[in-house]
């Protein structure tokens, strides 16, 4: 057995809790089956307990599948005005289960968009959340991945972020922007939820032997805590859930001291399934 | 003799040359002694060429001293709205020779001010441009000299800049902000004067064996291009006119490329004599 610590702050963020709360909450009111635009969150064992309940995504493409009063709930993530509007002309009963955060955002990119500033966005392109964010400002935000740019940029910029960014990438940003633009307007929207668990991260992988990030395979935040986990502890894995856990890597870990991370959509008690079993309780 | 190369772009700014004619031209229409509040500009020469047109510096501390009716020339630099209030309720013909584009940091300045930002200035706090600006926010600003903050910041920020500062300490001061403010709204009011001048001497000073810096021994613009200067070139030297090149120097750099540029409190006659001296000329 290993001497496992858990990170001070792992797992579940308060949007990604509200949002199942409010799928399970909606299936109880309506008593029918219930939909997800799109998974709910990153993580397949969720997806399956919320399946086992009668709650299932499905993709944009496929709404013309569905009936006029069915209920479609809007993830954590959020989506674009126009996709709500969209929802909502098809007679769909429509759940906004969007994280506040992240409508904080819409809100800002839709404000300041109106007031004549071009938007950037920190975030990977092809993300949800990133999506749904440009649909809040006629889908002609500047989306940068790394904080550099390539073309020329306009004179008055408002830059917001994903949710999930690292805070290194969100210095980088506006450093660059600060001094190719005259007026910047910088909302610093990484969650402060993504900010102490990757603190957290980065302080336990410098003092352990491995560390285990536990995430989805597309969740940003967990791979971005397995990328602030790697540089400072060589021997750190990513993994879904417990069952990736091989005897081999067990046994090489036995009287190790072994560091536990997960992101923002991994439940409780996949955390603690791994915890059990490098500590040798399974 | 050596092979004298002038910077691209060196010597006085469209605020200062603005300032220096205002100030000739009231006194032309005038037709009497006239001041200004402080020194007009960091040059000793230009100092003594205004005095013998007629134009004489006086402290603020010495206005007392005026008679109502006197003429009074608020120079580039800028001051509070109170000194300007001050000096009108004395009596005192106010002629402002503020450069606009210290006018639009005030503007800015005060309305975010108002609008519940917390002013942050990037700058010399012993600068009366700084001291000027300070005083369009009731003197709350926090200033910092190199883009580091000691306390705790406000949730809410407006930063501006010293038109003379480096774009290095912009993006750093900025960068320093993003991560530790909510919003941040950043105005690059570095002036593209100072910007131009500083790249020219930043590329020259790396093709020369030696660089002239020009200007005033209290210029916050010319100390910038020395550093810029001797950071690329060891052989760097800061001088106020001609008289201080020595005829050592002068020998040393026979048959050397010498590089020269120019704060921007420097006239055009100055920086003449300099490369004529180099050049065997004189």
């Amino acid at each position: 057995m290993s001497k496992v610590i858990l990170a001070e702050n792992a797992g579940f963020c308060f949007g990604v809790q509200r949002a199942v709360e409010e799928a399970l909450k909606v299936k109880k009111q309506y008593n029918k089956k219930i939909y997800t635009l799109g998974p709910l969150i990153h993580n397949n064992d969720v997806v399956m307990y919320l399946e086992e309940n009668d709650i299932y995504a499905i993709d944009y493409n496929d709404i013309d599948k569905l009936n006029e009063g069915d209920v479609i709930v809007i993830r954590s993530h959020g989506v674009s005005k126009e996709v709500t509007e969209n929802l909502e002309a098809r007679g769909l009963e429509v759940v906004n289960a969007t994280c506040p955060y992240v409508t904080n955002i819409h809100k800002k990119v839709n404000k300041y968009s109106e007031l004549g500033y071009n938007i950037v966005i920190l975030g990977d392109d092809n993300h949800p959340e990133i999506i749904g964010i440009n649909g809040w400002c006629n889908n002609s935000a500047i989306i940068t991945k790394d904080g550099t740019f390539d073309q020329k940029l306009p004179k008055k910029i408002c830059v917001v972020s994903q949710t999930t960014e690292k805070e290194e990438t969100w210095k980088n940003t506006v450093s660059n922007l600060s001094s190719n633009t005259k007026e910047l307007l910088a909302f610093n929207t990484i969650c402060s939820a993504t900010e102490v668990r990757q603190k957290s991260a980065n302080e336990l992988s410098k003092d352990v032997d491995t560390m285990i990030v536990i995430g989805g395979r597309n969740s940003s935040n967990t791979t971005k805590l397995y990328q602030i986990s790697k540089a400072n502890c060589p021997n750190t894995i990513h993994i879904e859930n417990s069952k990736e856990l091989t005897n081999e890597f067990i046994e090489e870990n036995r009287g190790k001291k072994v560091g536990v991370t997960a992101g923002a959509s991994t439940p409780d008690w996949i955390i603690k399934e791994v915890i059990d079993i490098m500590e040798g309780r399974n």
